[in-house]
């Protein structure tokens, strides 16, 4: 467990500064924007970020807490504190997920060189961590037998859209599932 | 704190629903979509929409089982899952803000009457309910000294710009920040 969460602490902050980059191209689109919808538009998005950022605030130092811990009983089921940080790991599983889907709408929109530039490094970065966030906690889910549910587990199933990080794969995976396509029978990627 | 969780369990019952009824909304709208960019931006909003479902599927039991409890021991910082409760519950204060912005998003493109009338009145309710919600977390947390910092505590003090439950009305209220906008002078309503 110390290794992964040597990981876990690397993935959070890199996002952690990821968010704040995103944050700082969204403000002045927010500022800027055209009209109310795409004011409320890219205001909202600012917010979800903005509400992860306050949760990574927590959990980073409670991941560095536990990096420090040198009892081994510490992890385990019995130790309250250790299903939360299991519960707020799978949580943010999702926060990174719905974060490389906001830089995908954003690539859309921002094409110009500088922010799609920006854009598909942070997207690069971020989709590369929630897969090997998602493959983390399914081993340490496995492992340790606690009294947590992952009520997110089904979409893990169920879902599989997200493409590899490159410009435009996102689009065509999508469009892929255009056959036939049922929203249930998508899988998170 | 038991009359608190009656009305607990009657909202997020209520939201519940109401996400049910919305996700079915989308379900067309996702699969005949005229382009990439339009189908993913509602599966987007599905999904958010699906992990907060996912997590109100747990926390909705969690609620029944306290409304159970006699012993006012139990409604302790001391007791583990009574703090786990008061954390799922500041979570889906968040929630509910969230989905009121997704039934606003919803608002400015399904104008034809049987769904605008609809995302009318599931917004109503949804304000509402995050309204109350606030004020009685606002009053929980004063009261339980429990070991849960609200990562989001700091949105309250410096967001408000959803609108009364009227149609328009929150375009209204966003616009009136335009003049020396800025993203963090915003605060929640």
């Amino acid at each position: 467990m110390k290794s992964e969460l040597t990981i876990f602490y690397r993935i959070f902050t890199t996002t952690k500064e990821a968010i704040e980059k995103f944050m700082a191209m969204l403000d002045p689109v927010i500022e800027f924007a055209k009209d109310d919808h795409e004011r409320l538009y890219y205001h909202h998005i600012y917010e979800e970020e903005e509400q992860r950022l306050s949760r990574l605030d927590v959990l980073i130092p409670l991941i560095s807490k536990f990096e420090d811990i040198k009892d081994e009983r510490a992890f385990s089921p019995t130790n309250n504190e250790f299903n939360r940080l299991l519960q707020e790991l799978n949580l943010e599983k999702f926060g990174l997920h719905n974060f490389v889907e906001h830089l995908d709408l954003a690539l859309f929109q921002f094409t110009d060189e500088e922010r799609s530039t920006l854009l598909n490094k942070l997207r690069a970065d971020a989709y590369g961590d929630y897969q090997q966030v998602k493959a983390m906690l399914l081993e340490i889910n496995q492992h340790f037998d606690h009294d947590y549910v992952d009520p997110h587990a089904h979409h893990d199933e169920h879902h599989d859209h997200l493409a590899p990080p490159s410009t435009g794969q996102t689009v065509k995976t999508i469009s892929s599932h255009k056959k036939g396509f049922t929203v249930g029978s998508l899988k998170y990627g």
